[in-house]
């Protein structure tokens, strides 16, 4: 698991809880009750959730008579979750919620991450969806979904693929007809529905992206609907079953515990469905939550980094193996792995991509509670813009480099590694999936590039190099970082040129050539971002170990590891998007004229 | 499966088996008769090997009564490769083979391996066994192993690893108390033994690291015994149980189909063992044959990324998702994936990382060749120093970036690759071995960075080096591979100066700093010598398209897609070198001096 310390140092000395805290929105919850609930988060996530991780990866979800059946472990984590209101901490008090900050929920979310994925997920899945009933659904809607799904009863879902149409969202064609009554007649099926069907919870509450018919084709035509597994009454009970039939089960590689479905809507009977907010509005409500639960993507592949990160750190402390360079005695005894430079590497590389990612995934957390307690509009609408132009990146490069983190994890184990007697391959198959949902690293560099960029004469970029020059600026003045500053700002500058470029070429009518290589211009901009966390961690270890020399032997090596881990980045990681820059510079189109017969 | 054009590309036009075949030690046998033998592997690789890929890895092997267990598809694919004399092709008529070059043997290999890595490792493991036992085995011990051997009719196993001794092959402790009868009494413990027990044929011939008491402690007193596991008479017939015990089986992420093993020897009976050559030299012996598996392990690696590429292209001509980068006609019909930029990428990179290190482990497997039928000892010796510097690299740099590629196959998919209804997570799984068995990555990098570039003076590198120009002096005759050739010689001479550097500091007394980063040094290099091979084969095809205008429309696109990619990796993939030439260049020791309390 995620090690306390680190995850108090990325809340509350680099995320500074405190100051938020601070502020009229958070209504006088204070750091020590923070914590409080951290240390909660941690007895429950070891106690239920990394107990039965390898049953659950073992004993994947099943169809019998008809019903999902999974391990009796999954209810009860999930149960206790729900009592301990993990599923309400940052929804507000009058939403039925507690109030607290999203970075807040987001640090617990990552230490069940880093016990349990799988289970976990149901209850982001459920958050996810209660969000988009808070913010845009009715007072009924939300008196009778909301309330449920907040204490732990029901579950929600996500449905927008279907089997056609995966990452083209234009393309989806589930109808929902109007009835009478002022519901919708749902029809229709959808495919990778997480927690589409199980008996977890007397109901789930699908929220699912369909078509009204008459409306405007593509994107423009999609709305919203809440869609129960079984019809609730006006006063909250449960009626009837409502026509949502399990089509079947996918069997992923990872993510076991997960079950992942195709679900049918009204082909087992007639399905009711309800309007969230407006016609032809779906897409953008849904792609508001779905921004927030693409940053729980990436702090989940983070989280799941920093448990390999760990583990192998653990392993490599205890499993002896070799003698030192040069030590040609055979009857030396042997030395734990650690002592072994390629070792050292990649469980500094395990660290420095690990908490890379966390720092950045907490940062646009951060950036939520921000934005929901803003002073001025100026202000909202500055850190919306960075929010929204970090969103892809915090998604996809912990979702790629994370990955990259596990695989190293594995590699410290060996042949052990490879082994189901650890939970590194378990691991490594589980944050696989984190480059594919939530939209593919693909589609999420086009949005950085195509969209993200650009916008307002690219003005996000500019917000975001000001956030990078202050931190530049900081390192500058504490001194010992100066080759660090030098590197990211002439990191930034020369992916501010690049951007230029790209945009010049995309806005003069090649956008595809501009596009091409998105993808190498996301992992590029994502290693700038890293690097940024990593001096402001840098800096905040530096300020403590300069003004605080009583600390302990143990805390003032956590903090110089933070520092030499700093370095490691800038001299191991950053380095490597120069090449990309420069192939970005060029426009390179070679892909784009690649024959077809030629493949 | 890998696509027989391919294939014939790499053996008949890069590796020009035809010149080959011509040395009198292939006693008359011609192209024609290869490309039958070839006709044949692909004709029972799809019909036995891939046909039960998919269920060897769902009922992986398991023990009942004692005995293991596994899909009766194990058997009789095996059966079929035997009695059809695969595992014989290579093997010299007077031994019992087909007097085939080793070339050929690995053409056919990468057939099977791209079909069923886990079916395939069975032959190759006992075809490594029965290579030990022809070369330094006695006639006796030949005549009662190795024939059976060829024939299929036994299995080998090489067993090396012991529970505390994975890497480190100096503290193995099996012990072998010589007896009267000039045999060994076997005792120990062996672990990752691949193949170590089964019910497959009717005897398995395992061939043992062990010390012989009062010999010198480290690899120096290591022997190599021939341990079967069942006794055989001096005619070969079966006699008793040679007390070969099976401690359990280890289950792996991937590879499931291939049984893996603890074994215990003696624990169970009198354990006897026949020494193989002489005392205390088994350790150079084991890794002569070594050497051959270690560009086996490379060419499955690049065989299954072959195997991923074509099967996520065919995907990605099937797949219709989306619109072109500017196509905002939502009522349009979507496009095949392929016609998306970063899909486009994702195949050519694919390409680019599997064919290159196919053709790398291909050249190796001729140079096996070169060497057994060289004329000179000059020239033997210089091509020995060749083989045994690129031995490293040809197993480390497939394992590391067909995996790579494989990850690619997954992602073209999207959500689909991640689930069990399509062989790309299984290749993904399976090929995540490459890195650790026979060596992990560390390992092979302190052999290639530690050994192989300083032996002779740097030798070895200057043979390399030699091979380099003479393609590069190709290249530019040929035209339009200037920009290609350019940077070949200038990464090279990178190269060069690098070794130069570390080598000195190495030979200065600090060879743990001049060692601390030999994995990228490893990766560098690997990516010079797959550029290198990658310019050999545009060679190849421009000098075809020159020569040949008449060749069909899909003949020319299949050579311009060599061409092209090509290109790819020159752009791509090469200038990835520069920052870990630099980063090594400057011998930073930031992991060795990155305090143990820091982690």
């Amino acid at each position: 698991m995620i090690p306390r310390r680190e995850l108090l140092f990325q809340l509350l000395e680099v995320m500074r809880l405190e100051d938020l805290l601070g502020r009229p929105a958070f209504n006088g919850h204070d750091q020590r009750e923070a914590t409080d609930i951290i240390d909660v988060a941690y007895s429950l996530a070891e106690r239920e959730f990394l107990s039965c991780a390898a049953l659950l990866d073992r004993e994947e979800p099943r169809i019998e008579d008809g019903r999902v059946v999974m391990p009796e472990a999954t209810s009860q984590a999930l149960r206790a979750y729900g009592e301990a209101s993990f599923g309400a901490l940052a929804f507000s008090e009058q939403q039925g919620g507690l109030g607290l900050p999203f970075v807040l929920a987001q640090g617990c979310s990552a230490v069940f991450a880093s016990a349990n994925v799988s289970l976990l997920s149901y209850a982001m899945l459920t958050q996810g969806a209660a969000r988009l009933i808070a913010e845009f659904g009715t007072e009924p809607q939300r008196r009778r979904y909301l309330v449920p799904m907040l204490a732990g009863q029901w579950f929600g879902t996500m449905c927008l693929s279907e089997s056609h149409a995966g990452s083209s969202l234009a393309d989806l064609r589930t109808a929902a007809q109007p009835r009478a009554d002022g519901r919708y007649s749902i029809k229709g099926e959808k495919m990778w529905i997480s927690g589409g069907e199980h008996e977890l919870t007397e109901n789930i509450v699908h929220l699912v992206l369909a078509r009204i018919p008459g409306g405007p084709p593509g994107v423009k035509g999609v709305s919203l609907f809440i869609v129960p597994r079984r019809l609730v009454g006006s006063s909250g009970e449960i009626t009837d079953d409502n026509g949502v039939g399990l089509i079947g089960l996918n069997h992923k590689m990872g993510w076991r515990g997960h079950v992942n479905t195709a679900l049918s809507f009204g082909a087992t009977g007639e399905c009711i469905g309800e309007l969230v907010g407006l016609e032809h509005h779906g897409l953008p409500y849904m792609f508001q939550m779905m921004n927030e639960a693409r940053i729980a993507v990436g702090l989940c592949a983070a989280s799941i980094a920093c448990a390999g990160y760990r583990y192998s750190l653990d392993y490599a402390r205890e499993r002896r193996q070799g003698r030192a360079v040069g030590d040609r005695d055979p009857l030396a005894p042997q030395i734990p792995i650690i002592l072994h430079a390629d070792v050292r590497r990649m469980l500094i590389a395990q660290k420095a991509l690990a908490e890379g990612a966390l720092s950045l995934t907490l940062y646009c957390a951060r950036l939520v509670d921000d934005i929901a307690t803003a002073t001025s509009d100026e202000s909202r609408e500055r850190l919306q813009l960075l929010l929204d132009l970090l969103t892809p990146i915090a998604k996809s490069w912990p979702a790629e480099f994370a990955l990259e983190a596990n695989k190293l994890a594995m590699q410290v184990l060996g042949g052990a590694g490879y082994t189901r007697d650890h939970p590194v391959e378990r691991w490594y198959r589980d944050n696989r999936l984190n480059l594919i949902h939530e939209g593919t690293h693909g589609i999420h560099a086009l949005d950085l590039l195509g969209r993200k960029v650009a916008r307002q004469g690219g003005r996000a970029l500019r917000v975001f190099a000001a956030k990078v020059e202050a931190t530049v600026k900081q390192g500058l003045e504490l001194g010992e970082l100066e080759g660090e500053c030098r590197a990211l700002a002439s990191g930034m500058r020369g992916l501010a040129m690049t951007t230029r470029r790209l945009v010049s070429s995309i806005d003069a009518g090649d956008p595809e050539r501009g596009l091409a290589n998105a993808t190498l211009y996301l992992d590029a901009f994502g290693h700038i971002a890293v690097a940024w966390r990593w001096l402001a961690q840098a800096c905040v270890a530096r300020r403590v170990l300069l003004a605080d020399r009583s600390a302990g032997e143990a805390e003032r090596a956590y903090y110089e590891g933070k520092i030499a881990t700093c370095r490691y980045f800038f001299r191991y990681e950053l380095p490597t998007i120069a090449p990309k820059l420069t192939l970005l510079a060029r426009l390179d189109d070679l892909t784009l004229r690649f024959r077809d017969e030629a493949f």
